[in-house]
């Protein structure tokens, strides 16, 4: 269970044409597998343009056709798939912000509801309220694998350290984090909060952003990245399309806990 | 009591002649109380050299010259004096690590043991084990002052973001932390650790470190330095002698708990 893995973060921009955006996961999760990896991530709201006001238009059941591509992409690739996260249509009036998980068999495995919503407002910076239309989801998120548990959060859950402090403390090793950061705070706090969450806890995060788009309402800071357990990256990408590849290596994770003990 | 005021971070270099020491320590005091630093900090184990082999020789008792002087020093320039650490004598056969907090009357206002000492063996790196020489505190320290509650920390508590939750939670707006990192964590971890404890708990923190001498048996990083509410540095210095100031300005901190809130 301790050999190491290669994972994959698709850093796709999503566009106004959902089945563009479907066929765009779909091709960079295809060539992801291909080049090796057996976990790969889609960015937060990947199958939507990140616009508030759009996305009750995009939002799926938890059976809808977004669900079902990352199913079978899973099943088809061989691979774990963390899906990002998609607006999620449930029988409340407000959406959810939601990562589905899948295992090679494409059976969906873990589902995350983001639970700090993202509402700042920053004088001559970003502003927005997610909870006018997002409601928030409420349970920490660990689940198994055949790499040994892995943790999920979504973008501003990054922001509240306890929550992982708690997933390390279920006994994850590594936190996905599909995030869409904005430029105020991403080119502020991006690389000091994913750093000090991996060095703190002493496992490792990979956090897969959305591609920039400066023509978009909202514009990301995207830089995908991999943090190891020893505070820095191992891998990590401009603000342009691509797909970042890192090998998780747990022994090396042991190793740092052992040679810089602080409870983990 | 909101009113910025400023504060200095004395970057100086312990010597084996400990008058030395001592005169060296005044002169910087003063010096950064002529500068008009309200506040003013000393590096952890400016006493002594950073040798755990000679500190039981360097160790006094609370009412020893060290304290003395620091607390004439606090009263004569009319100013909080946060005094690094010193290594204390007390009945035990081993010794602490500890910081004496004076308020401009000159009177002991805080007095902070090192709670989590420095045991780590990294290969190819820096090992040490201060549990050999020093007894652990066991208590958080959070006190008053005319601009406000600070907190008090001693270097490698910095590893353990709870106590920084907690000095967060008992009202602290600035944390003081006398700290001697060494080369090898230093220019991994010290800017991540500093700039996200004064981030997640949107407070300042003021780390305040020996200079480097390179011909110490245990070299220091240095880089004293002061992060804001925001998580980046208003003040930072390399490694040489040197005093640091910086303004701490609380309406700003509570402007940017109010635009950003996380829950502090």
């Amino acid at each position: 269970m301790n050999d190491p893995y290669r994972i994959a973060l698709c850093q796709i921009a999503a566009v106004k044409d959902k089945t563009q955006n479907l066929d765009r996961a779909a091709d960079a999760v295809r060539e992801a597998a291909r080049c090796g990896a057996s976990v790969v991530c889609l960015p937060e709201i990947w199958n939507s343009p990140y616009d508030l006001k759009l996305l009750a238009d995009y939002a799926e059941p938890a059976d809808g056709p977004s669900v079902s591509l990352m199913s079978e992409l899973a099943r088809k690739n061989n691979i774990y798939l963390i899906g990002g996260s998609i607006p999620e249509k449930t029988g409340l009036s407000k959406i959810y912000n939601t990562s589905f998980v899948f295992d090679p068999n494409g059976a969906l495995i873990a589902r995350h509801r983001k639970v700090h919503l993202f509402d700042v407002d920053i004088e001559r910076g970003v502003s927005f309220k997610e909870s006018d239309f997002f409601a928030a989801g409420e349970e920490l998120t660990v689940f198994d694998t055949d790499h040994g548990k892995m943790g999920l959060a979504i973008c501003f859950d990054l922001r509240f350290p306890d929550m992982f402090r708690e997933m390390n403390k279920a006994g994850a090793r590594i936190v996905f984090l599909p995030a869409a950061f904005n430029i105020t705070t991403g080119s502020a706090h991006w690389d000091i909060l994913i750093k000090s969450r991996a060095l703190d806890n002493q496992f490792y995060m990979a956090a897969c952003a959305p591609a920039r788009d400066l023509t978009a309402s909202f514009v990301t800071w995207s830089h995908s990245c991999v943090a190891t357990p020893w505070g820095d990256y191992c891998a990590a990408a401009d603000a342009r399309e691509t797909i970042v590849y890192a090998t998780i290596d747990l022994e090396y994770l042991y190793k740092i806990r052992q040679e810089l003990p602080i409870g983990n």
